[in-house]
């Protein structure tokens, strides 16, 4: 259903139903070029439109098509810009392959903006996120990244900022670092289930390019708050240490074999320490192989996994490219205040 | 994030993370009514707006909430309606369990609308796919109804008829019982491949309701055509005897079995008879198996498994909701002539 | 290009070229029922929709797609209405046959009009434009009525009153008897030009259903004032006394007469009595024929000529009809004050 | 620059500049007849468009005049609504003269609303701001009503409840009876400028009709959150006893006798009892004097003082001619989390 | 009605009636100057805006206006382009007299457009006509172009190609050179009207500018197809061999001879071979007469004719004045398929 | 309510009620800076978004925060301008203190505009308003300014004029140095009341930015025609040498003074020669003193009063910051013709 079909000559083939099947339905004996070749579809059926006849022919004519689709692109600002201060590779001695060592976010979003210029927004306040203004090889961007546990005030202020972002029309980039949000009596009280969905909805809600870039952990609800998949980053990535599960594999090890230990208790059964480890260790493990950014990769639930050192110019394409549609008003639902 | 929430006393609970994962976190012990129970969402946190006594006190609350919504509903139309000329437990007797005999769809249609009054368009051409108007409960629908293998001609037929409806805002029924396309060097060379696209442009571009019955089998790219779940209908139904694949059971057993004996053939093995019945004979029971309604239902693939004597009123309550929302302009892409 | 078509058997045709056609281009012998008949066509070709046993077959078929359209109509107002006060038949001894004679257009009003209800705009200003609301069958409208030539102060008064029905999404009626602008070194020096642009302006802006009637002369530039043919009326009718000329006939053959003396005794010649006599009556014959109300609408320059006493149900009816279309926001372009 | 403008014979006049400035300005004598009565611009100027021979003619125009405006109006609802279950006048003894009685603002609703019928809305959490949804005469109206000091929580639900309203288009009513924001250390550490602002943002930008009652008090920054006068509701009224300033009388005398008083102090002054007491008193006298509601009244700042037991049929004849104007979408601000 | 309009002194006159036709309506004598002169219009009427003093200070006054408009406009590109490769002039060898003689219209594109560089689309299918896009000046633009008679296969083609450009807004130009669809009962049975009434749907709904340059014949219906004078292009031209009939004046003359033949052989009359002659050359005269360019560009039925060698430019200008205004979304009816 | 909030350290506070009153409402005393200070609102209530060090530092993070808004500006026009031909400072000279002498008002316009090129509109018709296009460092505008009384002529050019900017989007200039409209039977019988309403429409629908220049008198409703405080100009600034009033002073005192000494007379009491002098010498004073641009300037009803020799730079600047925003379609009400 293409605007456009390009065939190349006594290569490409398109039918409904192959040789195979066609003779297996009718007995019919064809071959794949009197089916459906280049001089079936272009001259007679009209299926295609432009004949090849080459590889190299077709790919000069693709040119060609996307030439006339009277499009024009976004290009690189021509307004000069700078480079970031720091250097990129730096971020292989910030970030560590144990996700349990933290790290300031701050040091990572120096090495990827232009002059490691960062505009950030209430400082001081909900610092577990943070929040900002800065440039990526000029086009301005709206940074919310990971610096710790997500607080109410944290939650607020990251749904504060990306409400200014969707009214302005900036798009967001998500640094995503998340062990989730912070739980307990204290806070459902002070009412993180409200805050914590005032950040989802504006995420959900904000109409603008959104792109992620999971740089370590990304565990539990916090990635929903964070612009995980399920809500629709125009790209999203992985650097090679990130982690996706609904919590670390040594807490969840820990927290399936006391469950466990609770029931054989109940049961009156005994459980060898030997055997005891044995689960626990597989249940690490387990976690260990599905929380690798290659599994998720491998079933694409992301757009891949990028080398920390090239996501400034994986992030200036994309953003280039995102820029070429309208960025429509956003409309948000019912803040639950 | 839902506008209004309900909780009743004792018994709702609302938390980000529960009291197990509290205590492995932190080590808090909290029980649940403590840690998000009603009390807590309704009079401390803010999360919940409603305190409900009891199950049926929230019942009635909802009903007043919804009461509030200041919206307007489709009400059955009051202008009367005939009820179909003939019994619709004829159903039964039309529709046979061996789904290769085959049955005229009208004998179907003529059981579901009203008065049995089916309005059919270019009723001589393309005759494999059925189209026509005819109401439901004083609904206007369109109707298209597989009758044999598609065509180009009925697909032609089918898109002309669905630009019609879509321009006509009129809702779209399609009762699927459809084998596929027809194939071979004769049907390519007249374009069937373009036609067909036609066909599942219109189906994919036609911004109504639309409403799928499969009733009979759904095998391979007809399902496309006529409005599978990939297409998004606003609803979809199977019947008991459906089947979904991506052809029939006996017919893949025998394309795999030669394909595997021509493997054989060529590697100078034999293969004995009763391996190759076992090997056809397994290919079978999985077809009939996976391409069960229940196994796709269970799968959540659909709205559900319906007994044909209620299809009218499924059918009647399903328009009635759907026209609740207004019905946009549809926006066709590039017909491909 | 029809949204649907339907052919009658072995009586409807429909072809490129007919059979005559094809002999010449290409010697092919063949009858219209086989070049193009229904059975060609419902069957074959694709190219009609419903194949019809007969006419009376044909018209319950296109009745019945008419009610598939999914539209609405505008019924008969179910509010009551009274019909006017005086008899319409009244119209045959106020209008006379001769248009030297004068009326005054409100007792025509006042017999097309529900009650004879008429709501009198300016009542005393610009006194040879009548204008005003009434109701014609429970439908409100506008009505403009010439009564006498136009000068500067009946085209602003008109240009107003227009201005104010399109404003309220009120429907036009014209009733034309015009002789045209005031002229004169006066009227002109007062801006006549610019008051009749503005009257045009507004005429030809008013994005309401509008209705002509002439119900007398239409002569020159007041035929475009009024809503004549050239400014797009929905509907344009005429009375059979009516004519339409750039003057009338007896004053354009003095003007021609005395042109041609003038131009003779320049030359000078002589014109003899009988001669120029002759040359007169042949204008005044010419300017009778051609300003008959039969002559243009044999040339389809009007809808219809119909009987003074059909008026208020033709009139009723087609507003009705115009009715099922939104009316959209008028926008009037730069008034010259 | 009416649409329609109607002069009486005799009577009315129009210009420019009366008799006795034309005689300033030119010497010229004229009668005010002369110069702009009914018989001037009716036919001669044009700048009238009806000419009525009597006050009742003229009303009688002005009505027919209405009647070709070519709208429909909201007329009463035609199902049936129940009467409050309690009687309107009891509210002439749950309202006290004295406004530091507190009352509770629900025994008001239940006498002004169908059946006494109230959906609260969050009805434990931040109690001091009542608010949820009832009917007027059939009509559905959002109700938020002071019950003491706003919180931060009262703002927050406010705020949310209005978003609520503002969405699904449904017309609010204020019912004012405020003392403030609760102020403190506390509280503005705990946000309360920016929960505030929420309530006033969500005020001023939703897009429904609003009526304002103000039952009681009206002091500081709470008429603002309140949907005070510059806040352009609709329509605002106010009951007899109502108070509208800055502070209570009595706590603004004491505040500004001790600012004297520590002034007159560090200047080594005395201040004698008498004079202080006479002080005090006049500022006492002066808030009670301009904090009445007949001052304000007087001063247009308001649509007038209303008897308490003809609130319901003021707020229902309010509302319907409200609802002629369709309700447009809202569109908030960021709301500052 | 113009926005501005500027009179030239003792030159320009405007009135609603001229000297003579106000002396014959009211005896009064006045020169052109005194009645409707620049120095009435500008000084006491006001129905003009600019006195000038003479044509040239005109002129001046008008380029003023122009830029006074407040708009812009689009220039040349900027862009450099390359000239055709082939010499424009050529194409007085390429075009015949005779229009019987057929050449190929890729040899006129190639001496039209930017390099001589043509992007044709399904070049292999419906050959007949060709497509495709090519630059003009720098300006894309999608070319149809008769190259043979219209079939189904090209007719489909051509609605397609429509179809394409119309949702990219690139401007369509069609070179005419067309003896019709082709007739006969097979291409009846393959729906040649269907088909046909594709291409001219796609033709009068393309809501881009189009642009007709008729190169040859225009016979019957496929002047249609070609975007005619019935379907308002833009612009329409012709070049000097071109002619413009129902069919040829041959082919006419052979067709209405043999029919008189037959009707005097029915009647049983003789008709003399030198009468005949004489009566077929009547025809092919007059056919050649009224199938002159000549004969319809008087008739102002076009934009004028062009000679061929200043095609390119003509086109270019008219292509860059056509981009000032925005070309809107095209909405097609429906297909039928 | 901002969008960014910037506090500075130990100098900005926030608080919903200070010290004093919290201390007069709940008794505790609390310093500035604890109750509201940057330190409280950025890092504790969130209130605040942007902690400065200092008052040099919170300009930076302003400056920063503009730039984060992602608006582009209209900067100066790239294109090389004209300044005037003659020298700004004339306007000293041209203009007199004393407000009865009058000057022509295009000596003013030479002096503000683009190469002192004026393209006056209508220039001999309604001479006492002069209308035109000219451009401001190289922006276009429309200039409406007075050159002597209002006559009926002057308003309607007027009208016209700003229909044509408003249409063309070009913003409009007003240089209002007015007496008022004619007065007198004469005029109103010529309908001035509806060709100033004409004038007065026009100014309030053309929904155009509009910059007003009070550049001598501005006295009663010409005031309003002229683009008045009550019509929202864009801005409006005054020139030290301006007056507002309902009359001039002199002509107040001397009706007045009449109107008292006719009063006098009817009751038959004299009126001392001195006491009359002090009397109107008093409404002399009253009137100088309260016409003064000062006292209008100090109670906010302007944009400030402007040396006219930096007259061209403020406008200049003004309609710049203007043209950032859109310029939506005007929507004119019913012009009274």
């Amino acid at each position: 259903m293409a605007d456009v079909s390009i065939m190349v000559k006594q290569q490409s083939t398109i039918f409904l139903a192959g040789p195979p099947l066609v003779k297996a339905a009718t007995g019919e004996e064809v071959t794949d070029e009197e089916l459906g070749g280049a001089d079936v579809h272009c001259k007679k059926s009209g299926v295609a439109d432009y004949y090849a006849n080459s590889e190299s022919h077709a790919i000069e004519l693709a040119r060609e098509a996307v030439s006339n689709t009277n499009q024009s692109f976004v290009e690189a600002t021509t307004a000069s810009f700078l480079p970031p201060k720091y250097d990129i590779t730096d971020i292989y001695g910030i970030v560590n392959r144990d996700l349990r060592l933290s790290f300031d976010v701050r040091e990572v979003i120096a090495r990827l903006v232009d002059g490691s210029d960062f505009d950030e927004f209430k400082a001081l306040y909900g610092s577990t996120l943070v929040c900002g203004f800065a440039r990526i090889e000029g086009q301005l961007i709206g940074i919310v990244a990971n610096n710790g546990i997500l607080f109410s005030e944290s939650a607020q202020k990251g749904a504060h900022f990306i409400e200014l972002c969707a009214k302005r029309k900036v798009p967001l980039l998500f640094l995503q670092n998340i062990t989730g949000f912070m739980v307990g009596k204290q806070y459902e009280e002070g009412g993180i289930a409200k805050h914590g969905a005032k950040l989802v909805m504006a995420v959900s809600c904000a109409d603008v390019p959104k792109f992620t870039v999971i740089i370590g952990g990304s565990y539990g609800a916090g990635n929903y708050g964070m612009c995980g998949r399920a809500y629709d980053p125009t790209m999203i990535w992985m650097w090679p240490n990130a982690r996706i599960s609904v919590m670390g594999g040594i807490q969840a090890a820990n927290v399936l074999t006391q469950v466990k230990q609770d029931v054989k208790k109940r049961q009156g059964e005994e459980w060898e320490p030997a055997q005891k480890e044995a689960y626990k260790q597989n249940i690490v493990e387990r976690y260990e192989q599905e929380g690798s950014p290659y599994y998720a990769s491998a079933r694409l639930w992301d757009d891949g996994i990028i080398d920390p050192k090239t996501t400034r110019s994986v992030l200036s394409q994309a953003l280039k490219a995102s820029l070429n549609a309208p960025i429509p008003d956003s409309e948000f639902g019912i803040f639950r205040m």
